[in-house]
């Protein structure tokens, strides 16, 4: 009786040594098993540039071939490995001249066979496949143990306009008696992710009238999380799935897993590539709001961004954490975020920089929380340090000290300190920075937008808010109600509220999901509602923002449409055209 | 008797009142000519996602429209002109669904009309075409005034093994009568980029036997220079060429412009797209050196730097300039820089921030330097200041201050400090760092790494001094000769040289010019004589740090492989591959 192994594997870009473990130890499981890898498990992904790299190829190569030197000392057998891997042609010179992101076959006994290619290569938002890759330009499926199964990779499952390609409807002329449908992914992390996968692979799964197994990586790759959530769905019903934000194994028999009848409603692909990129707003006759997070998106937000802080920090040698808190609702949120995500071994400090502008509910709310949250919590006052800089620069320049400059030498030396602690102790600063702030600017360059790592930059700000209400829920109210309740402010100068130069967040947050996903102009926002006071407030502060996100840390990404990589604006601009 | 107009024209991005008025002028003009206009003049180049935007498409459409009607109320001519723009498409629901790169056609008294559409569509380094246009699928000649002219957009003149069509090819298949070849291009500037686009032209042009007119925008564009240098080449003879880094009209009679006989030997394109990316360096059998820039590339990466500084400046709103001198070779030259770039209206300040470890020769020089270069001159001490922090440190941890973070956080005071002049003075605070100390992370984050603009960021250490030697050559040594004489120095700690932690310059630069061209790896470098110690010490550094690099500003492009947005390589990332 055979099997279908579905390996959600989490492994490092380029730990071939590690990758090779993986590979070695289940050649050596005896049971006859179909067992599926990940999207280019054998190099990990997104490689960008490395690939071209002399460097990674060369060992890449060496790679394969360790692979096949080991798999021919093995007796054969009858098992079948399907794994995602990296094929190179390369030109007489050695230079790359075709890269193609394919499934191999491996069976014991046997070496690697290149045996179908990625015909829909990804290249928006932070994908550039077309950059790297070559598509492969027919579909395939293969035959084992009497199975006939349909081969995809990733984007593949998907279709848009803006491919020629259709890898399902060659899937479905070439036969119409599959047992099995396969989809190999390295499918990012997006708060709606799951639902639009299994959807898909059910709408393909009774069109192909045959079981489909979906698997995905498990990964942290600088700003790009990699969700897991493997599963194999059967017509409408789904019949298992992995873990998230873990490696997993699903183990299932193929014997009788393909249905008599299948749907016959999913004769058509309802769920288009396009409408992934819906901005996450409701528009009704009078208003147009941001739709709120249910609970569980929120849980997912919480597994994304513990995963992705361990994980960063893991990938890059750290194991101790520093925060700067202001006593505000995002650093707040921050630092919770960051203890849930602690491991035995890790840990985190919290440091509070009052100047003269700080309030003592400031610090009495810093305190409150680190107390709960049980984190070291510090104070470094910068009041003396401040007092010197404006007396420095009184001394030695002929202009008063004052505004601007006076705000955010604040929040540079908020910076730099955080930084000269971050050296003394080797922790890594995490950015406590949310994406209404980003998106307007509302930030100072070098000063709070520090970091090595952003954690809740692509979460609203009324998001934040609800974030906070969640974990309150979930984990007994670990964070001070004051801190949720009170009016937020950047204390850079007496009685200053966000409010002062901003519209109320709800609007605020509303406008910046219009325009962020690039369908709604200014006229459409008035006509959604919305105050053109408010409107060109926000499209004014946007605009002029961009060279702050320039320089920015990476963003864990938990939205389709993210600050960060994918995201790719011009800083220099004549920007009449959004006020036409 | 018929002419060819070039118009080598110099345009921001999305500013349509600007595009307009040039057309409507041109389009007065009562001769009969061909115009011919840069690709993407319309809109201008590269938009990034801005093309998505509906805010930018909607405008961009009534600009299309407004075009139409005004060319409509105009008397019919014979005259013609070949615009570079976008073609959009759309789907029922407004969004886009097929942006093409095209040229239309405009005569007087009739509308736009999309004649060609660009066939390669360059998706490397900086270029992300793919990722929003869709080729055109043919080839394309005109005929205009009795003459047949064969057309081609910017890439469509070279060749790869990674593009499928070849425009040229097809174009010579289609007519064996040319009268005229048309590239119109936006071609981004590097040193050795106008012999390889002439060359490759002269090539085109003896296979087609007919003169070739290369049409080059003018623009700076973040990173991205666009250098102009449009002309007429006609098989090997140079016919005409326009300025560069400046708007320019070529104008030229199109009768007897045809020669009767064109260069046997040119029957094959000797110029591989490949070849653009080969390292600049020279192997001989014992070593391997970076090769030394020539006077005339000197020359031009003197025109378009300060070019770049004053473009940058004027599309952000600022006139004056901010720049922390510290008495060594990057500053100084970065400072000369500016200074060799302003208009009568803009102005630059220096200030010098010396700590404890601060020379007294550091002083003496960087005043010297301001003196000659007649530049305001300020010093601001940040000894005050960074004793001050060590006590608070002192007080408020229990942990010596010493080491790294007292290093780093003297940088960071200066960050924090010239942000705060700039945010007072309302100037542009232009980075220093050179090329050599990004790829290694011989930098503080948001300490010497600041700044809105970094302008030899792209030129290596050993560059750097060249460049200043040749500039006090033709600039009557105006960069003090002890700025060129002395030790490398960051000044942080006592007796602190840069090759106490880095292989000397010609070393160092040499191999990273290897590594950085992705064409090279350890057991090249050790093959072609450098010491293993110099090696791993380079790799180890270049890999771990990314992250530095990941938030650093927008570097003036000069070469074809530089840091910046075409250069995409991940943070977390296992490195053994670059030691095996």
């Amino acid at each position: 009786m055979s099997k279908i192994i579905i390996h959600q594997c989490h492994e490092k870009i380029a730990d071939f040594e590690s990758i090779f473990n993986v590979l070695e130890s289940n050649l050596q499981n005896k049971d006859k098993a179909l067992h599926i890898y990940p999207e280019l498990f054998l190099s990990g992904y997104p490689l960008q540039d490395l690939c071209l790299q002399k460097s990674f190829f060369e060992t890449y190569q060496n790679f394969l071939k360790k692979i096949n030197e080991y798999s021919s000392s093995l007796k054969p057998s009858e098992s079948l490995h399907l794994i995602g891997g990296l094929h190179y042609e390369f030109s007489e010179s050695g230079i790359t001249q075709k890269i193609q992101n394919s499934i191999y076959a491996l069976s014991p006994g046997s070496p690697l066979k290149k045996i179908y290619s990625k015909r829909l290569l990804p290249n928006y938002d932070i994908f550039d496949e077309r950059k790297y890759f070559t598509p492969g330009e027919t579909s395939k499926s293969i035959q084992w143990d009497g199975l006939n199964i349909g081969l995809l990779i990733c984007e593949d499952m998907w279709q848009s306009v803006h491919y020629k390609a259709n890898p399902v409807a060659d899937l479905i002329e070439s036969s119409d008696n599959y047992d099995l449908i396969v989809n190999i992914s390295a499918s990012p992390f997006g708060i709606t992710k799951n639902e639009s996968r299994i959807a898909q692979a059910q709408d393909i799964s009774n069109m192909l009238k045959a079981p489909f197994a979906y698997v995905n990586m498990v990964a942290e790759q600088d700003e790009v999380l990699f969700d897991g959530g493997s599963f194999l769905v059967n017509g409408n019903e789904i019949t298992a799935q992995a873990k998230f934000f873990q490696a997993d194994q699903l183990e299932l028999q193929i014997q009788d897993l393909k249905k008599t009848t299948y749907d016959n409603e999913g004769l058509e692909i309802t769920h288009s590539w396009e409408s992934l990129f819906q901005p996450r707003v409701n528009i009704s006759k009078e208003s147009a709001e941001l739709i709120s997070l249910t609970n569980d998106q929120k849980d997912h937000i919480l597994k994304a961004t513990t995963f992705a802080i361990r994980e960063y920090a893991k990938q890059n040698g750290f194991n101790k954490f520093q925060l700067a808190l202001s006593g505000g609702l995002d650093s707040s949120l921050a630092l919770t975020l960051i203890k849930l995500a602690l491991k035995d071994d890790m840990s985190v400090e919290a440091i509070y920089m009052p100047s003269q502008y700080s309030s003592t509910q400031s610090l009495e709310l810093s305190e409150q929380l680190c107390k709960s949250l049980n984190v070291p919590f510090k104070v470094l006052p910068i009041k003396s340090i401040h007092t010197m800089v404006r007396e420095t620069f009184t001394d030695y320049f002929e202009e008063p000290f004052e505004g601007l400059p006076d705000e955010n030498i604040q929040a540079r030396l908020r910076g730099a300190l955080i930084f000269a602690r971050s050296n003394q102790s080797g922790s890594l600063v995490i950015n406590t920075s949310n994406k209404s702030e980003i998106a307007v600017g509302y930030s100072t360059l070098y000063g709070d937008s520090v970091g090595a790592f952003s954690i809740i930059g692509d979460l609203y700000k009324t998001e934040a808010f609800d974030l906070c209400d969640y974990i309150n829920e979930v984990h007994d109210n670990i964070i001070p109600e004051g801190i949720i309740k009170r009016k937020p402010t950047a204390e850079l100068r007496e009685n200053q509220f966000d409010t002062d130069s901003l519209p109320p967040y709800p609007i605020l947050d509303a406008i910046l999901e219009c325009l962020l996903s690039y369908r709604y102009d200014r006229s459409d926002l008035i006509e959604m509602g919305f105050e053109a006071r408010d409107i060109d407030l926000v499209l004014k502060l946007y605009a002029r923002s961009e060279f702050k996100r320039m320089q920015f840390c990476p963003i864990i990404k938990l939205k389709t449409k993210s600050f960060g990589f994918g995201y790719r604006i011009p800083i220099n601009k004549h920007t009449g055209f959004y006020f036409d």
